[in-house]
């Protein structure tokens, strides 16, 4: 296949370390007519887990290119995962009413800076129908009252996620707690964002717990959703100094460009295949 | 006294909230034959306490100013301070090993950038003495084994505040734990820095707990020692980012920047007069 | 007028330096009824000029309340303003093709956290009629291609700065280069946003300058628009870290971040009366 | 030499971009019996260089390791170098009077946290020679006062470089321009710290220059040393908020520590051999 043009591929491989695996890899990489254009890794002295991300510049189709990569995987035992550069990950937002973080992802996506699509978004308020149909997004409004209605949004959330082949749930401040069981389900491919610097002030209303602390600084934390709220992994944390004149509202406003920074970020880097899961600690190759 | 040369003296002034405050100060300042050249004031919501800070120049004596100052405070019922401006403040340091802390307190305060004084060093380990010296600042070692050293130790420092009219004691990387009659006689003149951005990571080895959360930030907090142990009111935070490649020895080193940058910070506050209290939490008047 | 709820005022005052300005203005305060919220001062050593920003809580309405004052400004022969504080600021948006920037202020000026209103979005392209709409507010096209359009372009900027009582130009990524004549008219209320820290990489293409000089930082400056090209008084920059994996493309795509809100709060604090010109200087009260 | 403790080892490798470098080179180390414990690639799409850094486990000494290394070099024509993990670099260190930056590389390097050896400090002036003296660190005085003293101090620069073996001249806020022989000769081994954010204030009194221009953010910039003053490839910059309060020695005193933290990362980087030249641009692999 001479003539076609060369795609780019985005590799993650992960497995024990060892010494030989990124002899191994190139040398597939190699005969898959391949040139490393990226490369990063990282051997966590924590677990002994080998971590690669290469991206790889080859004719190949991605067919061909597994093919050659496939055995090498087994040696290795590997998670491993091979994809075209900038496809876009089909993504499922959950919101409730405040719009900073969904109109975020939804003008960066628009604008083409986000390797997202967004088939469906759903909240349990009604109140950011308007803003998903701007950008021409199925928007849902489901109701979260009681035990029942909670219990239906996730089963909504569920189909959903079959439906449209769902890669990445995001909570852009969704402000529902996910049952254990959705929790489990969605392990590794869902994100919230929380607004503190966690593991300061979890739980609720963090800005007033940092206003009564007195905190010179306020931030917000990307993460991925566990069952132990606020516990997940750690995607992307940022922060912004605040002073002794900022009462909870002023937080409250300032804090808002953080918080969808830092999930635009977060949703970026995942969708980029650049965030693996270490244990309780998240690899980033930025 | 018309051919003094004007003097710049600093002023807080803390009291209840009513109107009328600055009037009447400013009215005093007139008096005096004072011009304010800067001023900060906030009123907290929290408390319903007013805070001042003025610089004022004036050829006034303190003693002239003040007479002229004692009634509008005491119509006010109002705490308040008459100081110079750059009036090194008399500063007791604690250390145990670790001296970045003390060696950039020390270097500033030589280079004339920080205005303290610094009449002795106290050190549980006797690692800084040679640091010290190097500065002409007096050293004194007294080991921290027991609780019977541990409370000389602590009745020296009683004793080197009462020697050295101390306003300012400085727990600079100093490892043992207060005891709460020092913290409560030292209320409100003591900070420490605490390795960790509070109130993530309180008590020991915050660097270990924080790689094992794998935060993306990592910071230093500087703050008014209490007997409820990294709990005193915050004056100063900053964090630093870190990512996956950063074990606990290299948090530890890469935090130092942060740890010494934020202690000077918040000492330099401290001797300008610029930190007041508001219940548990600080007005920093930058 | 006893029982009529109090309302809050924004005071700015400058004039020459000298004794007394603050306790003449505190008993005209006080006379109106007024309580001091907040307080900021400034003495310039460069100019010898006394700035002062000061919100009040007073029974009074404008027209008492500048009664009180008059005499005081004609006194120290002030430039003085009253306004009420959150008083939406009327505010004309100039775009071209771009959305980022417009896009943060709309967003935030809906939410209700900017306090400004935009009674029209001049366009010398149709792209973000779309985005104008979304958010109700009109907008006009008018294409420059030639001298003779972009006299008429700007004929139409100073038309709708009369028509609409326009306070503030803001040119969100407006890429026509406003002619001295026009620069002149909206001197201290035009703010622009330049994709560099300024004096860095003035003129076109500040990201494809900063990819070949290799700066490990980017940034943004919004600073008022002067005949003197990129040289006007700077009122607020930000800037992000970046290496060298980074082409022009992608700074672009970086950079945007900080552009939309550098100059978002830079009009926050111009709407909120907090930005004062000393010379070539701004005087921000945060 | 089963046996044998595995060292770690640093490579460099540079040479013009094509497929199969990374599967050449993991072959050979693969061979040398090494681990790859740490990666980082890139290639420049401005030069077509293909840039590598790996730290490497092995038990091979470094000319076993070399001469498996030295026919992959050699087939892609590549500069290339290995050194040991940790070595410390020997350093020759320029100073006029400000001691900030000397005492932050000395302290660190006395700490055991920055892999340098400094067997000299050059001084045209005396200011520097005690705190040289309490590290250990011998000092030399030679004024520069005429083009005969100026001349004299480089001769006696070339001449300690040959001396001591020198792999690094540090400018910590020497206050002479070097002469273009000197700075060709030193070329890619000279580190200077600039204090400002280049390209922004060039040249002399960037402060001042600062205050003037009215900026809200100051830097500083290392940078590698070349005859065409301040514009060397920049290996760090860092800047610090600042506001109108400052004046122009304020400023100075600010930022301080911004030079010190600067220039000592910048020297870490170097010796820890992260640093390498792409044209104008520096590749840093942080």
């Amino acid at each position: 296949m001479p003539d076609a043009p060369a795609a780019h591929w985005v590799l993650t491989f992960v497995c024990a370390d060892r010494p030989g695996i990124v002899h191994a890899l190139s040398g597939a990489i190699v005969a898959a007519g391949g040139n490393i254009t990226e490369s990063q890794q990282f051997s966590s002295e924590d677990t002994g887990r080998f971590f690669l991300r290469l991206q790889v510049e080859s004719p190949s189709t991605e067919q061909q290119f597994a093919a050659h990569l496939a055995p090498v995987a087994a040696t290795f035992d590997a998670e491993w995962r091979l994809d075209r550069v900038g496809r876009p990950v089909r993504t499922l937002v959950l919101v409730s009413t405040a719009g900073h973080c969904l109109n975020d992802l939804l003008f960066r996506q628009h604008s083409g800076q986000l390797p997202i699509e967004v088939p469906l978004v759903l909240g349990n308020h009604a109140t950011l129908e308007g803003l998903a149909g701007f950008y021409g997004v199925p928007f849902e409004h489901r109701a979260v009252t009681s035990p029942e209605t909670k219990a239906a949004f996730e089963e909504r959330v569920v189909a959903a996620v079959e439906e449209h082949d769902i890669e990445l749930v995001v909570l852009a401040r969704y402000m529902q707690i996910l049952s254990p069981a959705l929790c489990e389900r969605l392990a590794g491919r869902a994100i919230n964002i929380h607004h503190s610097f966690l593991p300061g002030f979890k739980g609720a209303n963090p800005y007033r717990q940092a206003h009564a602390r007195g905190v010179k600084l306020i931030g917000a934390t990307a993460h991925f959703v566990t069952a132990d709220l606020d516990e997940g992994p750690i995607i992307e944390q940022n922060v912004l100094r605040v002073d002794h004149t900022a009462g909870p509202a002023e937080l409250v406003r300032i804090g808002q460009d953080e918080e969808s920074r830092t999930l635009t970020q977060a949703v970026r880097w995942f969708a980029e295949h650049r965030v693996l899961l270490d244990g309780r600690r998240t690899i980033v190759f930025r």
